[in-house]
């Protein structure tokens, strides 16, 4: 290994999100990959991407790959569906550092896992109005019947920090109903942040349905993606450097208080920046 | 009156909110002052601004008064309660044509109403956190007691279409119960969405409380203001000049959908803007 290589394979993994659901994604990276240092960025002043359009999504997306790469990162993470499903091959053709969407690893796995070939996708408006779950889906298991359900008030309600509650359990039956009825044996959570009331949805479709979730398939990707190319980090984090940095569009206090609920790690601070000068 | 204030008293009044709230306001302009003419602006790229910082719903509401401009409007109506809230002292320094917010009209109606001076303030966590409803109420009356309470889920709520619903009727529930507790006589419907659940918060606050809507009140305090400086349009649009006018950030069709759901004359257009570049 080249000094020079040493040097690159110590860069951080940028990860952004439309806000704070993508830090279930870091939170796997965190885990699955204890050595590597990440830039997450979360663009709370314009959430929620899940309504926007493909155009607005595919700017906003560039603006923060831009602001990512002045950060020095040799890999990028888009750890939010809609901006995976709407930007990721626009983006892919514009820039060198590799970039992993959250949208084709979760596919890949459902794609493999269900036996009835019955899979159900949950996500915001976006992500399932653009179908490509189910594009992904289909080029590796062509037959299989993809059911879509827009799940829009699952964000609020978990933002709202309802994530046990007999609100939310109301809502998931309504959302998920037509889902059990066709008989899917296995569903996605197609927005990042459904893992958080990843017990609710249990809960109501059952034991014999899998549950995918993108999070930590991405993860897994990432890290093998990484020892592929050779660019995985060989050294841990040596004690006192920060190797987790967050920046957001707005709010960092709040952005804090949230991210301190669900990663491992207390985070030490989240600096905002103006994403539209990028 | 001369040919030349007989031209400007025609031009068009410039509203705006963060997405389509503020067209609870249009409409009550609509109702109130049918000669008027209406510009309207939502900003639905960037929706919502209840959870976000003073300084970034500045710069928002800059961008949006100079697009407005442009369009030669001889009024803005603020029709946004957070935006009302942490932007309109600024802009009001900034420009020339009269500006009116939503809150201080409904905090004059409220200061007047209370026999016991204990009025409930419901809105965005925004709205809440800047205590600009209690501190305009305490201009008129300022032994008020004010007692304020955020409700981040009404307005996903209402643009989930649960208007009426066990769950909306469950949330809200939650939320009012310490204003009924207090013992409050008066409830400012602190956010532009609000209006859409009036029924569902009279029937938990029950009738000895009395409901002020600041989208009705602002519309009445516009009216007198265009009376007073001679400003009111003297003609009734002609049949076939579409005098109101719709433009958003993003998503046209989806505002469309919203707008001809609440609105009492079906909207032939929305057109989308570059919000950024005003």
């Amino acid at each position: 290994m080249t000094e020079e290589n040493r040097e690159y394979r110590q860069l951080p993994i940028g990860v952004f999100d439309s806000g704070v659901g993508g830090l279930t994604v870091a939170r796997e990276i965190m885990r699955q990959s204890p050595n590597e240092k990440i830039v997450y960025f979360g663009d709370t002043a314009r959430v929620p991407y899940g309504s926007k359009s493909r155009d607005t999504i595919t700017r906003y997306s560039r603006q923060i790959v831009r602001f990512l790469q002045t950060m020095e990162v040799k890999a990028i993470v888009v750890a939010c569906n809609t901006a995976s499903a709407y930007a990721l091959d626009d983006l892919e053709k514009e820039i060198d550092v590799p970039l992993i969407g959250v949208v084709r690893p979760g596919a890949k796995v459902a794609a493999e896992a269900t036996k009835n070939g019955r899979i159900g996708v949950i996500g915001t408006e976006g992500t399932i109005g653009s179908g490509i779950y189910a594009t992904y889906i289909r080029q590796i298991r062509p037959d299989a019947e993809v059911i879509q359900k827009a799940c829009p008030l699952f964000v609020p309600l978990v933002e709202e920090g309802l994530w046990k509650d007999p609100v939310t359990d109301e809502i998931a039956m309504r959302y998920l109903t037509e889902l059990i009825d066709i008989g899917i044996d296995t569903l996605i959570l197609g927005c990042t942040h459904y893992p958080l009331i990843r017990e609710t949805v249990a809960g109501i479709m059952g034991d014999h349905v899998r549950l995918v979730n993108p999070a930590y398939e991405t993860a897994r990707e990432l890290k093998e993606m990484l020892e592929e190319r050779g660019l995985s980090n060989p050294v841990f984090p040596s004690l006192g450097a920060n190797p987790y940095r967050f920046f957001v569009s707005d709010g960092a206090e709040r952005f804090k208080q949230f991210a301190n609920s669900i990663l491992p790690y207390g985070i030490l601070s989240a600096k905002v920046i103006n994403i539209e000068e990028y």
